[in-house]
């Protein structure tokens, strides 16, 4: 069987779990606290971090970025290929990834998640107000980036969904959960992001909760 | 011909000029100071960031991310692949750079180069002294695990030179120029990295001077 080692509100693993659902593979969810540091869990990854993937050929796959081009390589299904065909369009959707997993992880979810959640976990201090202010900054033009890329398509690459919707996808639900994402910002936005909440990919993931935090009343709701 | 976007301190774009020198694919190096804002840059790349690389068929690559998978993509000579040959290869060499693009930047780089280079040239406040101490402390086992990846093998993923190379010998050329690689810690580690030292890719990136800051006296020299 597959195993993928993930944490809940960690937008790297929620984008592994709504790929490998869009790619129709069937796998088991291992909830990680690597923040309890398991000696049995450095020996699969010497980071010590997830998401880890265990495929049924026993190799063990690392971190969101081997893990993602992994799937793409190893299951070349033409109708589940998120990576895009042409190298054009392969240059394309990889910008969009990096944009929300190094430029929006940095300006936005660093500054929010992790300040309100990791921080506790990994008891590292306190939530730093100034941080989180950023953040809340930062997300108001990544909201209008979002609509100027769906202004004449569905998703962010174009018409068909790829890894740069799941990616960016599994950012904002981990804000959502935390009631920081300003919806009412920008209407274009939020349709793509009910578009994507309607998607059974995304719906599994939306269904998780930790005990700690709740999310606001229409966290899980399609029509919000 | 084809151009490269970059600033020269950012590991990114170092990586970027190693990997195209390795490729022996011809470039002109621009230097853009993205803490400018310049509008015809944003017209280029709508993240405002280095490195961007322009394809001599008009091509706009954006990120470190896109750039080095489609270098790789695209150009496929058989002597000069640098992500290696298997998928299960590939698998470990992508765990590699991202060991040091993510977890590594986020330990040690970003504590040390953004804290004492980037903080002042984005005016973004004062350097932390606090997070300059982790990043020092952060290093030494980064070191240690150069050294278990070296330990029968000359390069970090193998006996051939790879990308995972490339990538950890940009952030530590970095820190090295600020004179924060204490490299008596570990003699394996700078064994591997006065073999690097000593390649043009990297010798090129070496010679580059930014005013503000002087570089140690060993910086350049691959017997140090």
């Amino acid at each position: 069987m597959r195993t993928l080692y993930h944490t809940s509100l960690s937008p790297n693993c929620r984008k592994i779990r709504i790929l490998l659902r869009e790619k129709e593979l069937e796998f088991e969810q291992v909830i990680e606290n690597f923040w309890d540091r398991r000696t049995e869990f450095f020996a699969l990854n010497p980071a010590g971090e997830v998401p880890v993937l265990l495929e049924p050929d026993g190799q063990t796959i690392c971190g969101n970025y081997s893990i993602t081009e992994y799937l793409e390589e190893a299951y070349r299904d033409n109708n589940k290929r998120f990576l895009g065909g042409s190298i054009g369009e392969r240059t394309e959707i990889r910008r969009l990834v990096d944009w929300f997993d190094d430029k929006f992880n940095r300006e936005v979810t660093q500054n929010i998640v992790f300040e309100k959640v990791f921080k506790r976990l990994l008891r590292c201090g306190e939530p730093q107000s100034d941080a989180i202010r950023a953040g809340k900054k930062n997300i108001l033009y990544h909201l209008e980036y979002i609509a100027f890329l769906t202004q004449e398509h569905r998703f962010l690459g174009g018409d068909m969904l790829t890894l740069a919707d799941m990616t960016a996808a599994a950012h904002f639900s981990t804000l959502d959960y935390l009631g920081d994402v300003p919806w009412d910002h920008n209407a274009k936005a939020k349709e793509w992001y009910a578009l994507m909440k309607s998607r059974p990919s995304v719906r599994s993931v939306l269904s998780d909760r930790v005990a700690a935090f709740q999310p606001p009343a229409h966290y899980e709701n399609p029509d919000f």
